[in-house]
């Protein structure tokens, strides 16, 4: 069937001749997107598959929704290519402060974290504001005790407050766990006022004991932090039931839009399929999906002449693994050299405001044409260096081409990792911007006279 | 001690002869409020009482709260006046749709449901979108059955979207339980795409069977609502703990500022102690206990020449029952006629936008007299009859003259009565203008020539 299919989709394609998608003409006024379908695809994926760790039941609905809903859009040579990917469960979990009154908090295990016993871990709360406070603390004062990490995430419309805090998230309980700690809490790592706790990968190291981790809701820690700032002993229970499991299948969920003339290379759109089980997985990364989906769809039925082969990669895994961005780019090395470009939408649902990129600095007039097309939607230059998203981290050494679509993420850790990731919180009419500005870059990157080149390769420490 | 204290207080009103704060003398632009230290009030109630459900652990703590917050704020006659309460628990509860999938949903049970059974109900949803829809149903499409109500609550400044939704919430248990339903589950009564549900009061009827009752959140609801209208046959599993006590000690706390010129009667500025049990009842009703409490030690402070006295009422148990509201209509009933005017600050943390009265409409100049103090702060007229608030409403057959100061709500469902509701979503800012205003107007209710009269009382069956 699917050699046929594809035939079929082809030649669909090239009978398909409708005209470019009219950009907007003034750039003083960023105009209204048309719908592009986006939103009804994150809520397809949220309601079909739902939450999706890697390896879960969602996870394989999500795909075969994604099969499923490649095929239904056109693309061609859409498959399922195998990801064996590591597995864990978040169980039962529950936490209160039990000194110096009994009141429940909110809190979620952090991803990846090992179980407390089954009545709990109970200790005295020690405060600090960082992981070299942590390091500095004198060891007799942390002894089975848990350590509160008390850092408080700004909101900023590039993110930058979730890359300032998330190595608390990350490294609290391993460096905690050198001190002789109990157990980990952090003041969640997101913003907004919800009584809401953010989950989120942690890391422990080899050697140092595995002490279980976990995050509170910012109110909870903040109420805590008042008690703690008051002279207060605080103490806690803290119950969680989380725990690892055998790797097991999942999917990277490949589908393409072929070129129609020439075969000048691949143009890689990648979002990921899985999510963090609390919420249902639509602003990360159903959003991001949708756009990818929806802005190759676009190209397929507007740009007849392609030189170039988009291809829509949803990867497996991207929450607490990467295994499926390591086994893409193992999979598909001898052809790395022909990927053009490569760019993840992992941002939410929020409007693309910036685009920055990495290529060979001879190529810097493409990227200039490129700006052009999306200037009218608001997007202004980002002169860093693109780093192009987690899942595309292993194409890096290869040379591969980044394009970076900074999108506001003022309210995007309102939400992220939270049981409040749903449709709910999706803004349709930023989702169309973005698909549109996508569209307007992918439809440049497919037609363009000439490329890139190959990125400069940074020194392996700067990779991911 | 009480007496020597309050005649200490009483000497210090005298003295502490600060000059009425500066009205804003332009109407064009609304001025910021200066801090009316309310914000620290709602922090230390919620830090140091938090839940507080009638009869509650934390409800004696928000009454020991209110009478040391009270003398410690200068009040004078400062005295917990019990009153007898109805104990409600919520237990644990959990919910999750079992077809299509299993997937886990966020609900909440509706305050006074009875429990289900240890291994909860499990059936098929039937939905419908009004209480005449149930009533419309044939019984054997709903017996053993579960209903679900779906009706979306609009976020409005005067927050009429309650008024129009909250019948579900109150009454589908009973209209369901007529047609054999086994169970009630309905789209919260609140606003916000957050994933938390929102409980508050139902209630069952005599004669009628009691079913379990409980409130998806939005984000879940909307999700079985698509599902359903794609067609798929929906089952839910509901497992609520929650049960009913026997009748606990509470209390209204009151505190006064005296007159000090004469003895004109008694302007009663009231808000309720306890709160549902989720958050930690910041804006429902920390946030009116501090606007009341503010307000009246401003006056106290600034307004030497007082010809009426103010009494704050704290009271219990508005959530569950208004038992505080009836034992003080019934202890104080010898001197309502000597209440001269009586306001509730029960609407959260907005700003005030409107004023309403209700009294002797020949007294009508001396409410523009007030509508003139309040003006500079963006204060419009409110043309409809003062309800004056829940715990008020025992006062109105008595003739009981009303204010209403109408807030801007337009978030406040939000948050109310959800997980939510804590220090994180008070608006500091919004509060002092609240704060700023309910003290013009008492400032002119305490020092006018003349009062309101006495309010026309409507037929009884428009009373609450």
């Amino acid at each position: 069937m699917r050699p046929i299919a594809a035939l079929a989709l082809v030649a669909c394609a090239r009978t398909t001749v409708v005209p470019p998608p009219a950009a907007p003409t003034t750039s003083t006024a960023v105009p209204e997107a048309p719908d592009s379908g986006a939103m009804a695809l994150v809520r397809s994926l949220s309601d079909e598959a739902g939450p999706r760790l890697a390896g879960s039941r969602g996870d394989a609905l999500a795909v075969a929704w994604a099969e499923r809903t490649m095929r239904a859009m056109g693309f061609a040579n859409v498959r399922a290519e195998p990801v064996r990917v590591p597995r864990w469960e978040r169980g039962e979990e529950r936490g209160a402060i039990t000194e110096p009154f009994e009141r429940p908090v909110v809190l979620t295990a952090l991803g990846g974290s090992v179980a407390t016993p089954p009545e709990g871990v109970q200790a005295e709360l020690v405060e600090v504001d960082s992981l070299e406070a942590i390091d500095a603390l004198d060891p007799a004062r942390v002894a089975g005790r848990i350590v509160f990490v008390y850092r408080v995430m700004r909101a900023a419309e590039d993110g930058a407050g979730y890359g300032e805090t998330v190595p608390v998230r990350v490294r609290s309980a391993a460096r905690a766990a050198r001190k002789g700690a109990a157990a980990v809490v952090i003041r969640s790592v997101g913003t907004g006022p919800q009584r809401i706790a953010h989950t989120g990968a942690m890391r422990y190291e080899d050697g140092v004991a595995r002490i279980p981790a976990a995050a509170l809701s910012a109110p909870d820690a903040d109420a805590i932090h008042r008690l703690l700032a008051g002279g207060a002993a605080v103490r806690m229970r803290l119950q969680l039931g989380c725990r690892a499991l055998p790797d097991a299948d999942s999917a990277n969920v490949v589908g393409e839009v072929p070129a129609t003339r020439g075969d000048e290379g691949v143009v890689l759109l990648g979002a990921h399929l899985d999510s963090w089980d609390l919420g249902s997985g639509a602003i990360d990364d159903g959003a991001g999906a949708a756009i990818v989906l929806s802005a190759a769809r676009a190209v397929r039925e507007r740009v007849a002449e392609r030189r170039r082969s988009v291809r829509v990669v949803l990867f497996a895994n991207e929450e607490n693994g990467l295994a499926g961005a390591r086994a893409y780019a193992e999979a598909h090395r001898g052809e790395l050299a022909r990927h053009v470009a490569a760019a993840e939408a992992d941002a939410g649902d929020g409007r693309v405001v910036s685009l920055g990129w990495a290529g060979d600095p001879a190529a810097r007039p493409r990227f200039e044409r490129l700006l052009r097309a999306v200037a009218p939607w608001g997007v202004r230059p980002d002169d860093e260096p693109a780093h192009g998203g987690a899942d595309i981290s292993p194409l890096v050494p290869h040379g591969v081409p980044r394009l970076s679509f900074g999108q506001d993420m003022t309210r995007y850790f309102d939400h992220h990792h939270t049981v409040s990731d749903t449709p709910a919180v999706v803004d349709p009419r930023a989702l169309d911007q973005a698909v549109a500005v996508y569209t307007a870059a992918l439809t440049e990157l497919v037609t363009m006279d000439g490329d890139f080149g190959r990125a400069p390769v940074p020194p392996p420490e700067a990779h991911r």
